[in-house]
């Protein structure tokens, strides 16, 4: 998470373009709240989510402050308050329904990543061209054969496509993922995507990451002396 | 990635210092020059390579030439050397060793992903707490109890530590990660771990992530007349 301090400029933003590092952190308080709301709190303060977070307590209160969340004296936040803020904010209120292309080892671990769904993602069902996993299940959701995809996600209203097929076959999908008519593109595929200006892209490339670790590991081994 | 284009001092930047978005793509032309020298080609052009990531052949001849790879007239680059180039660039010529703790849905598909030991991350191992998967084998990596951790990492010249365990846990497992003296660890837990300054952090958040991507998805929806 990008720790940057904010300008007075930064924090000035509206609702929907906050800094970065203010959504990233916003983000990460939602499942701690969630932890708390288990155990049975009814309130939370910035002391709580920030000692949790190792985050200083007035950073908490200036993020929530952004969307709106004000915390009362001796009281803090009001728990279920908070935790409706934030998924307004995020529009998790909202469950996206999605489906994921390639039932590898990537896109089998994500069909059994329940907590997306906390988060506003249900995944309905995956696709893949490999004959031994189609017609079979995967976490409970069915595998499907790559040429139905168009198809399901024009029918299903579906909103997010997840692509984890290798590099070659990753434009291939995200052009049937448009024809559907997504709206949306988790990519974990290693690939710049070309798609229509209003499907929005996000991209995870754990690639990138890991040639950015080694880099950093490299760098480090040279400056010893 | 990030497709900022980059002012002249960007350009100027040394080895150690080049600009995110050069680097994403730099590691992204090693897959495809790899999967041309399987194929059997032996040269290959920038024309070739930004045509198959969607870049234009001058981005990628500026990409290069920032590392010190230079094109021959009519040749192009010979294939080997760029690899072996780009392998010595990000360390992928040192093969890391690597260890998992969790062995999770996520651990586990990072376990089967045999793509990273072409990156230079080899997994040797995997952690858990579960008495069920203790002893057992995952992707044919050996799965041992978290009690072992300290001493593996100590006797095992083992570089990387792969955090893939909940968030409640991630900081006491960085803490035993430290004192088995780990140089990196890849963090796929949605905390800000704390660790001294000379261990290497990289994040690799799907939470952050998923909530970018459906907040962007919810500010399309509400600018939908």
């Amino acid at each position: 998470m990008n720790a940057q301090t904010l300008s007075v400029d930064q924090k000035t933003m509206n609702q929907t373009g906050l800094p970065e590092a203010v959504n990233d952190r916003l983000s990460l308080y939602y499942p701690f709240l969630k932890d708390w709301e288990t155990i049975g709190y009814k309130t939370v303060t910035c002391e709580n989510i920030g000692s949790d977070l190792h985050l200083e307590p007035s950073r908490v209160m200036e993020d929530l402050e952004s969307i709106g969340i004000i915390s009362s004296p001796r009281i803090g936040y009001v728990l279920c308050n908070v935790i409706y803020e934030l998924e307004l904010f995020f529009g998790w209120n909202k469950v996206n329904q999605g489906i994921i292309v390639g039932a590898g080892s990537i896109g089998s671990a994500l069909l059994g990543y329940g907590k997306f769904e906390q988060c506003g993602l249900k995944i309905v069902a995956a696709f893949d061209l490999d004959e031994s996993k189609i017609g079979g299940c995967i976490h409970g959701k069915a595998v499907y054969p790559l040429e139905k995809l168009v198809e399901f996600v024009q029918l299903g209203d579906i909103d997010i496509g997840v692509v984890a097929v290798p590099a070659t076959e990753a434009q291939i999908v995200a052009d049937l993922l448009v024809e559907g008519g997504i709206r949306a593109i988790w990519n974990f595929s290693p690939v710049h995507l070309e798609v229509p200006e209003s499907t929005i892209v996000q991209n995870q490339d754990l690639y990138c990451s890991l040639a950015t670790l080694s880099k950093k590991l490299k760098a480090s081994t040279e400056s010893v002396p």
